[in-house]
């Protein structure tokens, strides 16, 4: 591409629920791209949809989807994704991939621009990842603590939407909700369950007045798949190979924003005072932590919005090394689309000399 | 009182949300008691209550009420427990008091009859205390552990459930789902706050299709006064008064039964293997652990029974001393009505000799 034109980006995936917030975000952002294609499944070609105050019809995946292209944002299935991605690659678009496909690949970059945006310059495949949106819910704020007091020791439990499921996760909750609106709402056993019945869509359990203690599939030792995803990709984001995390992920009945406890543990002593100093200047963070004036962070204050919200900030009683917050953030725009896209103009900077 | 007459019990506080399930206790139990007394504020005097089949008219909390009472099981306010139990112990009644007024005092034992029976015999002022509702969730298993493998520290995360806040937690729940039922349930910035308005009761936050990281008050240094409760209660049941403790303390839209992932380090090398032996054969605890098969505890599987489930067990992936648990507990029955109930038969046993 010469330098200083502007970039065709590929949107592919832009039907889904993070493809739609991709479209929004591309419409808020400043303006760097030429073209946008819409690509998504054959079954959605030819439906239109609004990018930049435009109507942009949806083409179908397939190789001529990428001619031209310099930039392509996937948000697919992780199939789809190991299929498409090196072929887009193939055919000289730098992709940037939301899918679980290639986050522990070696060759392939695992960057939050606000943590490690060098390391999406160093692109062995044409192929750059995204981390899981559990992962981004926190990331940041620990980058920002580990560049400072250097990380030792991560112990998060996670209150995760059901949005990170897709709409059939919204859908199901809100489903399992009209359920159980009549009902003594769980005050003997049961209840939920029986109104529920096996109609709990993508979960395993009932998530409606319910929390449920399990998300992605099973991997060695009882591990699920999303807790390992917390600790490798923490890991290799912040270059510490051999950092101990441990994760509990946990669905909860909040729509969008995945919540986290965070207890972070550093080389050596740390404070409240320059905790809150580091928060309240890093990008991509908002500190909203002022418990005597009721400040803290939900889901309900960060739903739509960019910046991992974080608040609680405490140091722990019995170990002065360690803290422990409360983050909060959008799964589905800085857990997906908004890193996504971050990226992809990240990228676009690059291939312009911008 | 005489060896083997069956002693007289007051229950205070009978009206109440933990008072109900406290007359359901009594009614399911072994009959060891002669008269069951029923007392409550004098705005509830002259109502008429079920326990053990009869209906029994409710007294008004004042010095009569003790008069021949050999043990009053007692859950109110704080204020009032604080005034009312040393005057019940004074006219020979042993108090079990499921307040906080007493809990941390040196002359009040804090009881959990399956983690720390004999303390009960050994009360000066005549007063037994039972733990707060959440450490109460995870204690039964967690005091399990200690006994075989030495706790050195506890991380933990609360899912807690909107009925620890009493009966306007459950009502709060309920207004809330209502109001945003017919909207986008939390889709885009602030529908859920826009709807429940500053209609959030007991809770400083809504609750509904949210988390909120805030129980009880504002201690020193950031901490919740529910988050120093673990601390402190879990220390003293325990009996390891430097025991490292970490908690963060959220609410969940659930009705009853509160949740917690637990991260406990021991002093030497632990395995899973012989932590699911321990917890399969630890009274009051019950093991669902087969992830395989879907097994693993939800407040939809807990609420309304006894004891505290377990499941998700894992050895942390980077510390062999480690272990992480998903656990949840009926937070009205063996988080506050059964613990008391408990210890209340283990006083009358002790009385009557039996």
């Amino acid at each position: 591409m010469e330098r200083s034109a502007r970039p065709t980006l590929a949107v592919v995936g832009a039907t889904g629920a993070v493809g739609t917030v991709m479209l929004q975000i591309l419409s808020q952002h400043a303006d760097i791209w030429g073209e946008i294609r819409l690509v998504a499944s054959p079954r959605s070609a030819g439906r239109k949809l609004t990018v930049r105050g435009e109507e942009v019809e949806v083409v179908a995946l397939d190789e001529a989807a990428f001619e031209g292209v310099d930039v392509a944002m996937f948000d697919v299935p992780d199939e789809v994704a190991a299929e498409w991605a090196p072929r887009a690659a193939a055919h000289g678009a730098v992709v940037v991939d939301n899918s679980a496909a290639f986050r522990m690949d070696p060759q392939v970059p695992l960057v939050v621009p606000e943590v490690n945006p060098h390391a999406a310059r160093i692109r062995p495949r044409g192929i750059v990842a995204g981390p899981n949106c559990t992962t981004l819910s926190m990331i940041v704020a620990v980058g920002a603590l580990h560049a400072e007091f250097g990380l030792r020791e991560l112990v998060v439990s996670s209150y995760q939407a059901v949005s990170g499921a897709g709409r059939a996760g919204v859908e199901t909750l809100r489903r399992q909700l009209s359920l159980v609106a009549g009902t003594e709402l769980g005050t003997s056993p049961g209840d939920v369950r029986r109104a529920v019945g096996d109609r709990t869509g993508p979960f395993p359990e009932p998530v409606a007045l319910n929390v449920v203690p399990w998300a992605g599939s099973l991997r060695d030792e009882g591990w699920s798949s999303e807790e390992m995803k917390v600790r490798d990709e923490s890991r290799k984001i912040l270059g510490l190979p051999r950092l101990k995390v441990t994760a509990t992920c946990v669905r909860v009945p909040v729509v969008t924003t995945h919540s986290l406890t965070v207890h972070a543990r550093f080389e050596g002593e740390v404070t409240v005072d320059r905790t809150r100093e580091i928060l309240a200047t890093a990008p991509g963070v908002v500190l909203f932590d002022d418990p005597e004036a009721g400040e803290f962070p939900t889901p309900a204050d960060a739903v739509g919005t960019d910046p991992t919200w974080v608040g609680r900030v405490r140091r722990a009683l019995d170990d002065p090394t360690a803290l422990d917050l409360f983050v909060c953030g959008d799964n589905l725009r800085k857990g997906a689309a908004l890193n996504t896209a971050q990226i992809a103009e990240l990228v676009a900077a690059e291939l312009t000399g911008a």
